[in-house]
Order: C-alpha cells, then sequence, then structure tokens
C-alpha cells in the first residue's frame, strides 16, 4: 500500500508528529515514537499513532517534528544515532536549520528538509489528524550534497500523507512561506489584538467574516515567536509594504468626502480582489470528501444527544461534527460530516424522526 | 407559523433581499418583491423569493435592501407610498441614514433601522439563502420617535429568520460594525493585495490561513466602498491603532535577533490570542472560560450518545462540544467544555463509568 517501506521513526508527538503516524499508522506501517512528553507520547499512542520507540528499533526513516528552535540540534542527533536512515524534519523555516546543521559539520548526505503546508489553529497529540495533510502542499527542501534517494524517500513520504510534493531550495521556500503563512499570521494576530478594546456587548455583532480573519490568531505564541523571528528577514520587507499601503488607505479615509479619495478605498478594495483571485484552487481537503448535512436543533439539554443516539439507530458513522451556536439564539446548528453514500438515508430518515435539516 | 402577520414588501433583489424573500416565503407569508433590476427580479421570483410586486399591495411591512447610498432615498420614497407600513431598511451603517432622513422631514413613526449581521463574499439574487440569518445577530436600531409596535414588528421579522436580535442606537451600531466588520475587511483587503507580488509559484503553497483571512477580500469593491466611506469617521481610529501596533511590530523585526524584540514579537501573538478568544461563544460566554474535558471513546455508532447520555446523568450541562477525529483512527477525541466548577466531579465520574480521559 504504501511507498515509503519499512520502520518509520517520528521524534515528538505533538501536532504534526502525531498527525503523520496517525496516517502512516493507518497504511499499516511499523511507527515509533519517541517524545520528550510521556504524556504526549501516551496520548498519541492511544490515539493510534504508533507505539514507543524501543531499544533496537532501525527506522529507514526518521522525521524530526519538534520546534522550530530544537529541529538542528535534535536532526543533528537523529542523524548521529541512526546514519543508515533517511532523515528529514518539518519545521516552517529553512534557510537557518540547515546553516546550522552545515557549521555544526554534520553529515547530511541523507538529510532533506522538508514542510508540510498544513496545521492548525490547535496544537498537541489530541488534535491530530490522519487526514491532515491531504491535497495540501509539502514542500521538500533538498540541497547539493542529499542523496538522490533521500529525497525519494522524503517525495514518497508526501505521497503517502496524499500530500501534493513541490521541491523548492531554502531560500525560496523562506521566501514564499513568509508571503502566505508569516505575513498573514502577523496580520491576524494584530487585527484580534484590537478586539481587546472593544467596548462591551459590541463583540455579540461578530459575524464570519471576524471569526475567519482571525481564526488563526488563535494560535501558539511560543511556536509562532520561534518562527517568525528565525524568517524576519524574509518577513519585513512584506511588512512594511502592507504599512505603506495601510497608510495610503488612512489618508483616504481621512479625506473620505471627496471623489478621489473613494476611488482610492474602492482601488484598495479591488486589489485585494485580485490578490485573492490569485491563489490556486483547493486540492480538496477534508471536508471535500465528506457530505454535510446540518441539522438545526433546540437549545436545551439533551437534544444534541438525542440527536446522536437517533443517528446512531440509523446506522450512519459520524466522520465528523460542528456546533454552531449564537449568543441567545434559541437554535444551534449541527453539522454532520458524514460519507456522501448514507447521506440520502441519514436526511430522510432524520426527516422522518421530525429533525429540521437545513 | 411566522410572527409577521400579513403581506411582506421586500425592494431590492440582492444577496439580502433574496434570502430574506425565500426565508419568509417558506413560512407561507404573501411576499411583494420590487427590484430596479428586471433581471435580478426574475430570478429572485424563480428562486422562490416571492411575488412580483402589483398595483393595489398592502403590506405591513416593507425591507429596504438596496445599496447603501440609495438607501436613504428609498426609504422615504416607500415611507411616502405605504403610510401604514412598518419600514425598515439592512443596511450596514446606520447613523447617515437616519440624518439623510431627518433632515428631509419624513415621518419616522413607522420606521425602524435594522442590520442582519450575515453575508457572503458572494452577491446578487442567485447567492440567496432562506438560511442566510439562521443563528446570526440581528442588530434593530430604535430612535426615540419609533412606535413600539414598529419596533415589535422588526424583532418579529428577525425572529421569524431566526436570528438573534440586539437593540442598538445608531452610533453604537457603527461604532461595533467598525470593528467586527470594517476594520477586517479593510485588513484582509489589504493583506490579499499583497499576493499580487507574488514570485511565479510561491502560491501553491497557500494554506488554509491563507484562505481564511483572505475570503472577505473577495467581497464586491462598489458595495464595501459606499460602506465604508459612510462610516469612516468610525473605522479612521480603528484603523490608525492597528497601524501603530503594526509599526511597533516591524521595529520588533528589525531587530529580531535580540531578546527585547523577540519578547515584542511574542506578545504581539499573545495579544492575537487574547483578542479571538474575547469573540462569543455559545451564550454569549468566552471559550476561555470554560473547562475542557477530553474524552476517548471508541469509533463506532452510538458512543458519542452513550457518553452524552451519561454526562446528562451526571448532571453537567455541556457548554459546547467538539469531535476531534482522525480518519481510520479506531477511537475518536471528544473535547467537552464546561463550567471550571463542574470539572472535577465530571473526570472523576466518567473514569468510574469506564470513560477514558487524555
Amino acid at each position: 500500500m504504501s511507498r515509503v517501506q519499512g520502520q518509520v521513526r517520528i521524534v515528538g508527538a505533538g501536532l504534526l508528529g502525531t498527525s503523520i503516524g496517525l496516517a502512516l499508522s493507518k497504511l499499516g506501517l511499523d511507527v515509533a515514537l519517541a517524545s520528550a512528553s510521556e504524556r504526549s507520547q501516551q496520548l498519541a499512542i492511544q490515539y493510534g499513532a504508533g507505539r514507543a520507540a524501543a531499544n533496537g528499533d532501525d527506522p529507514v526513516l526518521v522525521i524530526v517534528c519538534v520546534p522550530p528552535q530544537l529541529t538542528a540540534e535534535i536532526v543533528a542527533r537523529e542523524i548521529s544515532a541512526f546514519p543508515e536512515a533517511v532523515v528529514t524534519e518539518v519545521a516552517s523555516v529553512k534557510g537557518r536549520i540547515f546553516e546550522a546543521l552545515k557549521s555544526a559539520n554534520v553529515d547530511l548526505t541523507n538529510f532533506v528538509g522538508s514542510h508540510p503546508m498544513a496545521g492548525r489553529e490547535k496544537g498537541g497529540a489530541s488534535a491530530g489528524r490522519a487526514d491532515l495533510f491531504i491535497g495540501r502542499p509539502w514542500v521538500i527542501v533538498p540541497h547539493p550534497d542529499a542523496n538522490p534517494e533521500a529525497i525519494r524517500t522524503v517525495s514518497n513520504l508526501a505521497h503517502d500523507l496524499q500530500a501534493t510534493p513541490f521541491e523548492l531550495g531554502a531560500a525560496d521556500h523562506d521566501r514564499a512561506v513568509a508571503l502566505v503563512s508569516h505575513l498573514p499570521q502577523v496580520i491576524s494576530s494584530l487585527l484580534a489584538a484590537q478586539l481587546s478594546k472593544a467596548v462591551q456587548g459590541d463583540l455579540n455583532l461578530a459575524g464570519q467574516g471576524l471569526r475567519d480573519t482571525t481564526r488563526i490568531a488563535a494560535s501558539d505564541p511560543a511556536m509562532w515567536t520561534q518562527i517568525l523571528t528565525s524568517n524576519a528577514e524574509q518577513i519585513l520587507p512584506l511588512l512594511k509594504t502592507f504599512e505603506a499601503d495601510l497608510t495610503a488607505v488612512i489618508s483616504a479615509f481621512e479625506n473620505s468626502a471627496d471623489s478621489a479619495s473613494e476611488g482610492r478605498i474602492s482601488r484598495a478594495i479591488e486589489s485585494g480582489n485580485q490578490g485573492v483571485g490569485l491563489i490556486p484552487g483547493k486540492h480538496g481537503g477534508s471536508a471535500k470528501h465528506y457530505s454535510l448535512v446540518t441539522v438545526l436543533i433546540d437549545d436545551k439539554p439533551g437534544e444534541l444527544a438525542r440527536l446522536l443516539t437517533e443517528v446512531g439507530h440509523i446506522g450512519v458513522n459520524l466522520e465528523d461534527l460542528k456546533l454552531e451556536h449564537s449568543p441567545g439564539a434559541q437554535i444551534g446548528l449541527v453539522e454532520l460530516y458524514i460519507l456522501p453514500t448514507v447521506e440520502e438515508k441519514l436526511i430522510s430518515d432524520l426527516v422522518e424522526r421530525g429533525w429540521r435539516i437545513a
């Protein structure tokens, strides 16, 4: 089934390590987990991401999934412990890690950096998902001394996780992620920070636009500080251009009555239209594989349990579930994600049982 | 079925007019549509949003759903044509419309402004959805001269559309939406605009974070220019504070090697965490105020229902629930959000009943 053949060792049992472990275990591979946190490792193992690493393990592939600032050190340790294995890591910034390994004179023949463009605003083993990488870009960052076989192994890993591999040099990678990932993170955090100044009650008016633009502002500060500071050189010019554009829009708002200013505000929105239009179409993502059935329930204790009990009686297994509920609303929306093959049956059976489908 | 009783006239067949018409028609009300665009009106009627307005119509309620800059003029026209009807509108900015009506000496006894906090980045009749308002805030903006019966009618309309009505004065409304809607729109547009400068291929690395932060940047420039310019006074100070925060972060990035700068970048991300935590979840409470208990359940039909039934027996009320389920994993993780005071009891009772807590 899998392209990768042999034992895989994963160091770190956070979101990425656990997700990779879940996906590879599902493919039947022997996954050995090694985490500095006993609690994370236990949860990841119970979740199904693999088994505990043991003496005598002989991995063909080691995947280092630790915080960015520890990555170079742990990669060096793993290369030394498993000199025959291909070693990769999944950190968000590449240049500094490679420089650190080079200057420590580590043998990099079997090392290839990589970076899955997938994540969640939640971290930790409990947030792990085998489908995290499906349809997502997976950047492979080779270097001149890398064994072509090592590059192929990491590419096989990306394919096994149903990601789309792209090869990029470290500098090109760091420039690209500054734009598509680091700039949005800083801007989203700054935007969400403005909410602290809200007058009491004003946030009750929050709609989906605010929620979407600030979702990633919930991300872990410790991890992001490491990422951002290690790519500051690439992020800085982007922040400055954003600042210049913002200053220009502010001056248009200061004179919003005159028609030239109105034109400048309009062009700012149009430029946003053009920019968002350049983002390539989604290559899938987990939700695409499921059908969504939205059920309206009364907001009272036991209603959700009653719904799910009946879904169980109908014999349908839930792939995912989301609750939508706004302050003060008398109803909640339960989003049931199911296999497309059972959608029709679920809807007709729920309607028959008196449930309201949105 | 509906709280509103009688004929309803909707002026304008864009996203909002069509969505309201679809929802009210679904409730069995007689909805008369009047749009300046014959094409939009035909599409909305075919879609099921109502019938064409006709001579002799006698509405109890008129809902004006036209572009912001036309709203005051059309409201005045409708008040004059249907002096017995309650008249409302759905524009995103309230102060200027009310001032325009006042200074035109329009009789505002039966007029109440309102603003559904719902929309899509797509506009037009074809984007209309009967469920657009379900669970969304619907701001009702009364004024001292308004007939209490008129306020009640608009509140009934919000309930009929399954929205949650909030009463706010015009100035308070305009301040609140500047923060929760207009600022995010400007920032998202500016962020998306940066993508035009991308090196070829870099956008292939786009992940969900970029897509979410720039989703609303696809919104209509003509409509948003009207909204933004008519609320410039409220938006301007927010943009300036954002600019000051951005400038401070930029100076931290310029000196990213020193630890003080690292601390400033970290605090910027932390401030974002705090801000996003203030966006109301269920019952208006912030998720931050709840304790999280994660339960491991077997991945088979009925297990989640069995868990929730037992949580009910234990007597604990769930504030929120999230399901973490990795495809292929033999277990799922159920995240139960509860009041901190019942956390200890819930954990001990669940463990006693044989549930596994992560």
